[in-house]
């Protein structure tokens, strides 16, 4: 059994989607899919301005930051790298925005349950419950050496609030579920092709800013 | 043969030490290697105003920023971390500094031979060339989709300035040795344990800002 072991008897884990549902709908503008709440909806329409369909960055910042947290522009050029259709430019469409609205929901309640003392701040062992929460039992080194990335440089305890959360989140959860789609056994191995390999790691990898 | 194959038919690729040599002397200063240029020594010592003999990442930016390039701070950032002693806080002492000096050195080279039309910019192909150059026979794929990175999420064609040069090279050098590690017969496919695969990805991605 591999170290990410428990992940296969879960199937709720917050994630983006494998297969964003394309092409737009014959009107040009793709719609949401059925039973999308109206807040959802609205919060997509009120920053959509030119009512193209798809909304930018900014857009999406706009977005999101009545309903979750004003993220910073690196976590929303991850969410739209993660969210967006691979082949299309870096903007999201209903059914992208409603996917990404669904899987926040799910990391905030992840984030309020393991902020055990209610500081809005999760640290190195609430995110470590927080991920094995969800079916991700991932070493302690490797937890250490990401939340290090996350240090301002001086070595001390280092606590993130939702925004780097989700990030880190997204990171784990993401590139695990990318080595397990090569690890069928789970055996904790997997043999990756060159080409595969960086095409798995570069989507997590730096964003224009 | 593996389509990277290239690499090991080369020696002088720049890259980051994969043994910094620690610990600092019985001074607690740690002093530069035999035949360091004057000039580098010089730009350390400049901005370690506190002869702390260690620089952090906005003395390492100035220290840089009148010989090679006012680096911004992500890249700044993503040098430290690969260049700072791994059990380490984020700053750099004598030894990584030459060794980084070295290294920008020759990425600079790099990037004026394939800046063919003199624009300060490399483009795509140039981008290519330049790592075929160095060794590295990187797939198209994964350059185009590494360059959607740094667009503007308009889908126009991208050119990086000497900055986001350096970050992509390092980062395509950086993955690209560490499967090498695992793939000693330039096969093409190595094996690699989870931790491991997350271990050596993790470095190359976000900084705190």
């Amino acid at each position: 059994m591999s170290s990410y072991g428990r992940y296969h008897s879960q199937s709720y884990a917050p994630s983006a989607p494998q297969e964003p549902s394309y092409p737009p709908s014959s009107s040009g503008y793709s719609s949401f899919p059925p039973g999308t709440p109206q807040d959802v909806i609205r919060s997509f329409q009120m920053v959509d301005r030119d009512g193209s369909g798809f909304i930018d960055e900014y857009e999406l910042q706009q977005a999101l930051s009545s309903a979750f947290h004003r993220f910073n522009l690196r976590t929303i050029r991850l969410l739209m790298f993660l969210f967006k259709h691979p082949h299309q430019p870096l903007r999201i469409g209903p059914n992208e925005f409603a996917a990404l609205w669904n899987c926040l929901g799910h990391w905030r309640g992840i984030f309020e349950r393991y902020d055990k003392d209610r500081s809005r701040k999760i640290d190195a062992l609430e995110l470590r419950d927080a991920l094995y929460g969800i079916g991700y039992a991932v070493p302690g080194s490797v937890l250490q050496l990401l939340l290090s990335k996350y240090g301002d440089g001086s070595g001390r305890r280092v606590e993130l609030g939702f925004d780097s959360f989700v990030e880190c989140g997204m990171i784990i959860k993401g590139l695990t579920d990318k080595f397990k789609e090569k690890d069928r056994g789970y055996s904790g191995s997997a043999t990756l092709k060159y080409d595969d390999f960086m095409s798995m790691v570069i989507p997590f990898l730096v964003s224009y800013e």
